[in-house]
């Protein structure tokens, strides 16, 4: 079967992004080291984001939200205000940060979107006010035939998207850094998926690879071209 | 010109909302009221919500974001963590506020979605997740032949929408209750508007009522089929 359709998860795919949340984080726990020790802060913290996912989905206002009610517990409720304003500053700070593309990705990404045999999708997942803030500051809007920013990215959410804008699965090509997002669920609706890791993976995001043929793995996206090339 | 589109706000058109934010805020009021006067908290809170617009969009998130802070900035930093903790529930228990219908929505809603020569979009501003959340507990997202949750509901956003439903203005009418994000933009694009106030207008939307003719205001959505019955 051909590739008619190749969609791209943004964050940590197209740009940096946990790079950035690793240094909120780096900057939460040497906040919470008077608290508590780093294992714990980190166990909390990671308990919190679950706990509060079903209510905030994902995203920096969220994961700052549960900061907040991190750095509270830890301390028994000692944390003073001025602390607090202190966090709310670095998830600001978190916001504003300019959009970094990943290595190879601008020069793949303009060549794919001039073959007129290929439509592009971004899909990505997150705060939608954050995200399409992010998608106008990388320059790289223009080269998406549709852009969705999905509250989850699951198998439902995919059948959505391709009843939407007409895509056959079997012509569908996935490229991402999350096997649980990005991979697993379009394999399992009979697309294919490219794989192509982050330097860190969030913790919430680690999955198995399945045991699944229309799928490979690269480095970083100058091997794409190549991937589709031999597909279609 | 015809009908052939009929496009819904959510929040405060279909279902409560304002009211619940309004509760909360008392609540701030309450929690606020030794550390400053309520026409200087209430103030502050606007003052903190249109400062932070620009980096967290709408929705709860923000706005429990934004409580915070000024609640933060009022007391001067003596604010206790207790109450922040405080905060945090009652952002939380706007979250999962059950959905309540406005009155006739309802059955005026499934009587327009059964009508095979309209389509139905359901337009609505503000956080992905919570929003995508409340349409599932409204029972009503079967009646929508689209579902768009945007960041801004201005005349870029509309004229996106236009063109990805292939929807023609001049055939369609967007029902809301805000001037600024559910009308203005429509009728500076062609469409047409019904106005259905609601009983309290958030600070943010208000806007004056521009000199154009395909508007109508209505006392609620029993009016609506009337509306359109004359227009078509």
């Amino acid at each position: 079967m051909t590739v008619e359709v190749v969609g791209f998860d943004a964050d940590d795919t197209l740009w940096h992004n946990e790079r950035y949340f690793n240094d909120t984080q780096r900057a939460f726990h040497d906040l919470c080291a008077r608290y508590a020790e780093p294992h714990a802060t980190e166990e909390s913290l990671l308990a919190a984001e679950r706990r509060n996912l079903a209510l905030y989905g994902y995203g920096v206002k969220g994961f700052l939200l549960s900061m907040i009610e991190t750095a509270i517990e830890l301390s028994d409720g000692a944390i003073p205000a001025a602390e607090i304003a202190h966090l709310l500053a670095l998830g600001k700070e978190l916001m504003v940060r300019p959009v970094e593309l990943l290595p190879h990705v601008e020069p793949t990404v303009r060549a794919l979107a001039a073959d007129p045999g290929l439509r592009l999708v971004l899909l990505t997942k997150g705060d939608l006010f954050h995200q399409e803030t992010k998608i106008a500051a990388s320059g790289l809007a223009e080269c998406f035939d549709h852009i969705e920013v999905v509250a989850e990215k699951d198998e439902a959410t995919y059948t959505r998207i391709f009843a939407r804008h007409a895509i056959d699965p079997a012509t569908f090509v996935m490229v991402g850094n999350s096997l649980k997002s990005d991979i697993l669920p379009v394999l399992d609706l009979g697309g294919r998926g490219v794989h192509v890791p982050y330097e860190i993976t969030w913790a919430m995001e680690h999955a198995i690879a399945a045991d699944h043929h229309d799928f490979v793995s690269i480095a970083d996206l100058s091997e794409l071209p190549g991937v589709l090339a031999a597909w279609r």
